[in-house]
């Protein structure tokens, strides 16, 4: 059977889930495309398939099949997958490990998705959210996470706390700024092994009340006529390196 | 005087300027918000600014001025900027220096504006894009510069005739593979002397005859459950690399 009517309850609570507040109050959300849902499969994160009619479900997994105007309104596409799911929200609280990534306030979502493939390609062991960075859970965050999302310990907390919690486990944190900033390529051995690297807002960097609690202050050499780099970059390039020999 | 209206010719004109074909035809573009127009006063490109009424001219330099409404729809933005500027294109044809870069096919103009960014940064003398990478007076691309691009030799070329001019340089040619690749990491001092990197399409990679034309192939050393970086991140980081002693 297929749903046609954008009155059916699972559709209007469907189209809710495309803010962020029925995302938090119900603790679910939707993906989209091929890559995303096999991922969501193996992570067994899946309540619902969401199929476009005469698609072929391909998982052992209850689908709910749909016209393709309906499809539309779900999708945050222009050109829509056949097929999205419904998932469930599979949040951590816990900082675990000794490699941590902080964010500060970070608006961007693609920004977000690239430095989360990032943080795992580097093998941070959790990636901290400040409560006002961008929705995990928003579209365009976990399209360029490609599924990566699944495989790293993402916690979203107030960050005073988290650093809080990082001091009582010894980690030193590292904010970035040139002044009486190190070059990150002149780093030991021992500065790679255990670390809490904390990076701010587009815009605005980090704020000031949060870099005073910064151990140490790193810096990428780079030409002079640039100001700064995207911090996606900037965030990728530290954790390649923090993850050398 | 203030235009008002939305069939005045300049104003008509400007408009087209949205599109690539327009600004292929005219050789002029536009930019938007204080910050380019800034850039672009620095580097004399401007031919015109574009005011909203009311707002002040700090340049010493001809404008127009315009009403809200019509800011709006020249405008790119959710939010206009109260300055946008007509600038004129100062495109190189020619490929100069000893570190090039060479982006096959990029599509999306975050992540060109971004390359940019990091090309400069890390001391890229010529950057060469594929006749079908995304337009670079895309107003996005331009944006995600934040002006550097009025800093960087950009050349628009076939890529196989860049790669003949780089051959007759006698500069090796750099591609990406983790099949037979070298670890960027183990690069010795020489190899980053002078270097073409050769970096491919968002979802394809690098098409398999640019492939066959380099003459090492690279990669960066990453956790095995992440299949690729974006492709900013990894052509940012091997530029970081690569710019290193």
């Amino acid at each position: 059977m297929t749903i046609t009517s954008l009155e059916n309850t699972k559709i209007k609570y469907w189209l809710k889930l495309k803010q962020k507040k029925y995302r938090d109050l119900n603790n679910e959300y939707l993906i989209e495309g091929e890559h995303l849902v096999e991922e969501a499969v193996k992570n067994k994160i899946i309540k619902e398939l969401i199929i476009i009619e005469n698609y072929t479900n391909n998982y052992n997994l209850e689908a709910t099949y749909v016209t393709e105007e309906i499809m539309k309104k779900l999708s945050f596409l222009d050109t829509p997958s056949p097929i999205m799911a419904l998932c469930i929200k599979k949040q951590s609280k816990e900082i675990i490990g000794n490699k941590i990534l902080l964010l500060d306030n970070i608006q961007d979502p693609g920004n977000l998705g690239t430095i989360i493939r990032s943080s795992k390609a580097f093998n941070i062991d959790t990636l901290v959210l400040s409560l006002d960075t961008v929705d995990l859970y928003n579209s365009k965050v976990l399209r360029s996470t490609q599924g990566i999302y699944n495989y790293l310990n993402i916690v979203k907390m107030d960050l005073n706390e988290a650093i809080e919690i990082i001091r009582k486990k010894k980690i030193p944190l590292y904010g970035t700024n040139v002044i009486n900033g190190v070059n990150v390529k002149s780093l030991n051995k021992d500065s790679k092994k255990s670390y809490a690297l904390l990076m701010g807002n587009e815009g605005q960097g980090l704020n000031k009340q949060l870099q005073s609690l910064c151990d140490i202050n790193i810096y990428i050499p780079m030409n002079k006529d640039v100001e700064s780099l995207n911090v996606a970059i900037a965030t990728s390039i530290l954790l390649y390196e923090l993850n050398g020999e």
